[in-house]
């Protein structure tokens, strides 16, 4: 496939993220404009207590304007490695720190228009550290069964897909 | 609580998306601007074949500038009803129509900083129609058994949310 890129412009710089139009050429030859909101990428995590149970978070998203049931997440920071991003941000989001980290996916969450490519892991040898949240983060974390977990998702209560892809892809290899 | 948005600027209107910039109040009285990509929502089908067989799609997605495993999906065009725009991306996509659908899921696929948010169906009862594809659009439909499906998510194969969502959720279900 000869695709390429002849043009690009940005067209907003965010903090995170950062919206541009490229010009393409596709692999079937046809030139077009393409709006793509680039992204860092980000991580989430699956924490297992020793005794199965997991932790999600009940967490205020201002983009939806509700809450709702969540992995613990968070964006990979510049030049940071993404289990490095891991392993701040489940200390941040639940106040656990992990002993032992295994990656068990890798996905876009949106690949039609963005570029976010999620790494999920999950962490075990859970020990309780002292968290400083992030003062914008409105979230509390759930320690649950998995099994209660995934009753949550055939319910449809829980609606994010990389809860709903990591929590699917640990039950599926346990 | 008590969020509220108090004003709204927007920074990107485009065909599908549109960049918001909103200052709000948290639930936690906090003031802060958020970057908000709007988007009009989507669906995504697993198509099911009388044998079992699923229908993906191998695709290249401009966004990454490579081919990835996905389920049929697409943009809910305005005023459309999600299960239409299902029907009508299925076809486009897959070259088949189908005459039973049921809806399995909904999640956001990107709530920190993008309203998108997914309808998934299960399609069945298919047939052959006449498609005529999205010129801009550059796919296959791979047919496959729902466990040579599962596999390829194991194997890291499959690395979409929605993708590995819906696999997964109508493989619980069955």
């Amino acid at each position: 496939m000869k695709f390429r890129v002849e043009a690009e412009e940005t067209i907003f710089q965010g903090r995170i993220i950062r919206l541009v139009a490229r010009d393409l050429v596709l692999p079937n030859g046809r030139r077009t404009t393409y709006h793509i909101v680039e992204h860092p990428g980000a991580v989430a995590i699956v924490p297992v207590h020793a005794n199965g149970d997991v932790v999600l978070l009940k967490q205020f998203r201002p983009t939806i304007g509700s809450e709702i049931y969540e992995i613990p997440a968070g964006t990979i920071e510049k030049g940071e490695a993404p289990l490095a991003t891991a392993k701040r941000e489940i200390i941040e989001e639940t106040g656990l720190r992990a002993t032992r980290w295994s990656k068990i996916a890798e996905f876009y969450t949106a690949p039609g228009f963005c570029t976010e490519l999620m790494h999920v892991y999950v962490a075990k040898g859970l020990r309780p550290a002292s968290a400083e949240g992030d003062a914008d983060e409105i979230l509390r974390p759930v320690r649950m069964s998995l099994e209660a977990a995934l009753r949550l998702i055939r319910a449809k209560k829980i609606r994010d897909a990389k809860t709903i892809a990591g929590l699917m892809i640990y039950h599926g290899r346990r």
